[in-house]
């Protein structure tokens, strides 16, 4: 029997498993709610609970799995220890080695979901077969991740390609959840994308599509902006230039040989990745040879892709 | 005889070299001028003689030296390839190559000159036993290394740590060398704090004794804001504001253990640490744990100790 791993990814809402061969083929995949809340024994009680099930159903037993990799939606220090992840109410926990001891020991590598999905895209998605990778995922909030030579950067506290809260906006009075104010999650975020259209559809008094809507969303946004909406399109332009300068950032930084962008925001597509080409190009006259550009791949697999393939270290 | 290895620091004006002991002790250190220029082959072969005359009067043979590493002055592409080195004159060239070929085919190694120092600083200067470093050099110009897990992040296209680079004031109007604008080495270099001085100087017609001095140094400036004069403490809130800045994109980024501050304009000492701490800490509220900020230890070896270093792999 060929040999396997298990990728996790536990969400807000739920926890998406998959079985992988070691090549990275997804062999199966399911999903479990994330309940109970609070209770970081008992949901991983569940999950080792689920994976023997299916390793079972598949014909395979648990010598037949190499390890199992988790992401979860928080800060991991690189001891494997969590000191609060609020959405899922954990608190102080070492879930790997919880899980690693329902499974007879096997082993379990733990990593923080941006992180994941980031690894998940550099390994069968849209940076496969690229060492050096950044990810950023444009959701309800900005979240990334960074790959040097092939590893995931974690970070000495947990931070590692938070960069969601890069401090971009000098001129920014509002405070983001962080506490800080400025930052990158602020704007281009689609929470982002629709507070700032809401703000310049208040102010310019001008002529929008976006003001017939009740209920504006960041595709709103994007779609009236890929309309020829002028509103719009200047929406797209500021959270195009702070993106543009968060990558530049991280180019001063660690330099990677190519961005993937994902999240929800991601949708708008080629349109979207275009406007932040330009603006990172305006921020980097440093160097003519610049890293690329391009579309997550994976959607909302990235996270098992990618935590499968930590455990493969 | 104890096996040694060589550091070798490339300048504009000056070629510093030391050999250590693999612990990292330093045995002997030496100078040559950085001549002839815009001839790379020269030099290279100047240096190489130098290195044996040097081993030999110590009583070494070429086979008691595990290799020689090199800093220089611009990037440096992850297969050793060097497009151009402007303050020297280099252009296309595999400078590595060529020094292992003068030394009987014995291992060297290359790196950028910031990432090098920040590497000896990690090694034996202000954050040794740390191997999660970013070095800020303040000089003349603003540069940076990062050291992960022990290891330098070069970056694919040679601008891993190149921070002095990074835009962070938006407002500017005035372009950097790099053709960019609002650069933190527009800001935070000894230029960049006469420069901003200078602007507040005529800008505010306020009692200052920085209006006195003929000629105005980074020093006079730092030395002012030390005794209280409010022009000079206004520029140094500035430039540790950028600093902070930086500071808090590296650790959303790369999330290091402790920065090293040095450089020219680090003479100031524990006051400006304070001040970029303050700074620091006002920008990263998203984490209690943070990063210490200590002044560089090695002072102009640090690129000698890192270059050494950095051939021990």
């Amino acid at each position: 029997m060929e040999q396997v791993c298990v990728g996790v990814d536990i969400g807000g809402t739920s926890v998406k498993l998959g079985i992988f061969t070691l090549g990275g083929d997804l062999l199966k995949k399911w999903e479990l709610p994330t309940e109970p809340k609070n209770d970081t024994k008992a949901l991983i009680e569940k999950i080792g609970k689920s994976i023997k099930e299916n390793l079972k159903e598949g014909g395979l037993t648990l010598t037949d799995c190499v390890g199992v990799g988790m992401g979860v939606p928080g800060p991991v220090l690189p001891n494997g220890y969590i000191e609060v992840v609020v959405n899922i109410g954990w608190k102080e926990v070492f879930p790997a080695r919880m899980l690693s001891d329902i499974l007879d020991g096997m082993p379990v590598a733990l990593g923080n979901d941006a992180n994941v999905a980031a690894l998940g895209e550099a390994w069968m998605g849209g940076a496969k077969n690229y060492q050096d990778v950044v990810m950023v995922t444009l959701g309800t909030g900005v979240g990334g991740g960074i790959i040097v030579d092939g590893k995931i950067v974690p970070g000495k506290h947990g931070l590692g390609g938070e960069i969601g809260h890069m401090h971009v906006r000098d001129s920014e009075t509002e405070k983001c959840n962080c506490g800080g104010v400025g930052c990158l999650e602020q704007i281009s975020s689609a929470t982002g994308i629709v507070n700032e259209a809401k703000k310049l559809l208040s102010k310019k008094k001008a002529t929008s599509r976006l003001s017939l809507l009740e209920d504006i969303t960041a595709k709103d946004v994007l779609d009236a902006a890929k309309a020829g909406d002028a509103i719009a399109l200047e929406v797209v332009d500021t959270v195009s230039k702070y993106l543009g300068i968060a990558l530049s950032h991280l180019t001063l930084t660690v330099d990677p040989e190519i961005f993937v962008i994902g999240g929800g925001v991601s949708k708008a597509g080629e349109f979207l990745i275009e406007k932040i080409t330009e603006k990172f190009v305006f921020y980097t006259p440093i160097t003519k040879t610049k890293a690329d550009i391009v579309l997550a791949q994976l959607g909302n697999d990235a996270g098992i892709y990618g935590a499968a393939r930590l455990v493969l270290g």
